[in-house]
C-alpha cells in the first residue's frame, strides 16, 4: 500500500471532490423494508440492518465520493454483532477503492493505545482513525507508530463543531486558546512524515461551524490534512468549509452524514435515489468552493 | 438497583478496602494451558481465552476487592468475539456481586455520546464507565444524563498517569492548569447527584503517580469520587494514595491491573495462588492507609 496521505490525495483528486460520506445508523430513520426485514427485536437484527443500510450506502456513494468514515458508537450500540457489521462496512469500503475513516474517538496511553490502533488498522483494517489528545504525548505517539507501521492515518481531534467545545478547547495559555495549542502539537506529528502532495499522515478534526478558525488553522497547518465535519445537517455551508482548503484544492476532506445517508422519510420506497440525489448536490456544492 | 454512589461506597464497606482490579488481558502474559487451550492462530481464539482467564480473575478476587475494570482495547483488539468474551466478563461481575467499571475512556457528542452510553450500560451493563472531557460540556451531558436513567455512573478522565500527560493538562489558564478546570467542571456535575454518603455519580481519574495533585484535588472535590490508576506495577505505592481518600476512608478506589492480574510467569502452574496472594497483599498494603 501507499503512504496514507497519497492514497487520500489519489482518492480526492479521482473523485474531483472532498466529500467523506459519515455512515451513522439510526434504527428509527431506516428505510422500512430494512427494518421489516431484520426487526426481531434483538440486538443482532438491528446490526444486520445496520449492515446491509451501511453496505447499500456505500454502493450508493462509491461512485461520486473518495471518502467514507463509519461512527463507530452506533455499532457498539448493537453488541459483538455491531462490530462484526461495522468490520463487513470497511471491508466493502476498501474492495470499493473508498478510503475509510474509523471514528471511534480513541484515546489512552502506552501498550493500550497500541491495542487500540492494531484494533483500528490491523482488525477493522480501517484506513484512518480519530484519536482524541486529552492523555498527551505518549497517549497520541502509540497511535502514531502503529498508523506509520501500516501505511494509515490518524486525526486527531483539534477543534469540535459542538456548541459545548469552548469548555476546554477554547481556555487560552500564553495566549492561545487549548486548540491551537492541540493543533501546534498536530503540526509537529505530521511534519515527521509528508506524503508526495507536502501533506502528512497525523490529520485533524476542525468543525465547519467555526469558518473563522478553519482559516486560521489552515495557515497554522499548511501540511495537514483537515476532516471537517458539521457541513450539511449540522449546519456549515458550502462557504463556511472554503477557508479548509489549500490553494492546490487539496488539504481537506468534508464530512456530511445524515444530510447523505437519510435524506428521506422511512416510509419513501425511492430512498436510494434520495441519497444519490443528495450525495450529487453535495458534490456540486463542494466543486463550487474547491479547485481540484 | 440503588444510585450508583450508594452501591460503590456499600462494596467498598462490605469488603473493607478500595481496591479495583483491572482486568487487561495479553496474551503474552497469560499462563500457557490456556493460552494452548485456545491458541488455534484466530481472534476467536484469542477471544476466547481472554474470557476464560478474565472470569477466572473474577472467581479469584472477589471474595477480596469491591470493583473490577476490564479494559475495553484488548477486548477490541480481538474483534466482535472480544466484545462478547468483554460482555460475559461484565456479566459474571454482576453476578458476583462487584462493581465493574468498563474502562474504554469514550467520547463523542450529543446523539453518538448517548450511543456510547447506551452501548456501556444497556448493552454491556457496565456500572460505571471512564470518559474523556475534550469535547466539552454537550459531550459530557449525554454520558450523565444515561447513566443517571439506569442509576450509573462515571469517571472522567482529569489527571492521567502517563509521563507525557502534562502536554495539555499541564496548559496554565488563569493561575490553573488545564486538568484542574476539568475537576471544577466535574465538580459542578458531580453536586447534582449526591447519594447516602455524600458522594455523587461523576467522578475523576486522577493518576497514583502525581501525589501532590491527589491531596490537592481531594480538598478541591470533597465529594467526588477518585479512580486513581497507576497503583502496583505503574509505580504509585500505598502511601502515594494516601491523600486520595477521605477523612472517612471513602471517596477513592485504587486500580491494580498487571500488579495483580500478572505476577507469574505463563509457564508457572501455582498462577491462581500467585494472584491470590498478590490480591491480598495489595488490599493489606491498601488498608494501612484508609480507615474503612
Amino acid at each position: 500500500m501507499q503512504p496514507f496521505s497519497n492514497r487520500l490525495a489519489n482518492a480526492v483528486l479521482a473523485k474531483g471532490n472532498p466529500l467523506c460520506v459519515g455512515i451513522d445508523p439510526r434504527w428509527e430513520s431506516l428505510p422500512l423494508a430494512i427494518r421489516r426485514k431484520h426487526d426481531d427485536g434483538t440486538l443482532v437484527g438491528k446490526a444486520r440492518a445496520f449492515e446491509e443500510f451501511g453496505l447499500r450506502v456505500l454502493h450508493l456513494v462509491a461512485p461520486f465520493v473518495p471518502v467514507v468514515k463509519p461512527q463507530s458508537a452506533f455499532f457498539e450500540a448493537c453488541g459483538p454483532e455491531g462490530f462484526a457489521a461495522q468490520w463487513a462496512i470497511l471491508r466493502e469500503a476498501r474492495k470499493l477503492d473508498l478510503v475509510s475513516i474509523l471514528d471511534s474517538k480513541r484515546g489512552d496511553i502506552a501498550s493500550t493505545a497500541t491495542a487500540y490502533a492494531e484494533a483500528s488498522f490491523d482488525v477493522w483494517d480501517a484506513d484512518a482513525l480519530t484519536v482524541n489528545p486529552y492523555l498527551g504525548r505518549d497517549a497520541v505517539e502509540p497511535f502514531i507508530q502503529s498508523a506509520r507501521r501500516s501505511q494509515r492515518g490518524l486525526f486527531i481531534l483539534v477543534r469540535t463543531s459542538n456548541p459545548g467545545s469552548g469548555l476546554f478547547q477554547n481556555l487560552v495559555h500564553e495566549g492561545q486558546p487549548l486548540y491551537q495549542h492541540v493543533a501546534s502539537a498536530v503540526g509537529v506529528w505530521n511534519r515527521e512524515n509528508l506524503g508526495l502532495n507536502g501533506l502528512g499522515d497525523v490529520g485533524a478534526v476542525v468543525g465547519a461551524t467555526h469558518p473563522e478558525e478553519l482559516r486560521l488553522l489552515r495557515e497554522m497547518l499548511p501540511d495537514v490534512w483537515f476532516l471537517v465535519p458539521g457541513f450539511g445537517a449540522q449546519g456549515g455551508s458550502a462557504q463556511d468549509v472554503a477557508g479548509a482548503f489549500r490553494p492546490d484544492g487539496l488539504g481537506a476532506i468534508i464530512n456530511s452524514s445524515r444530510g447523505i445517508t437519510f435524506p428521506f422519510s422511512p416510509d419513501d420506497v425511492s430512498w436510494e435515489q434520495a441519497i444519490v440525489t443528495a450525495t450529487r448536490e453535495a458534490v456540486a456544492a463542494l466543486r463550487k468552493v474547491t479547485r481540484i
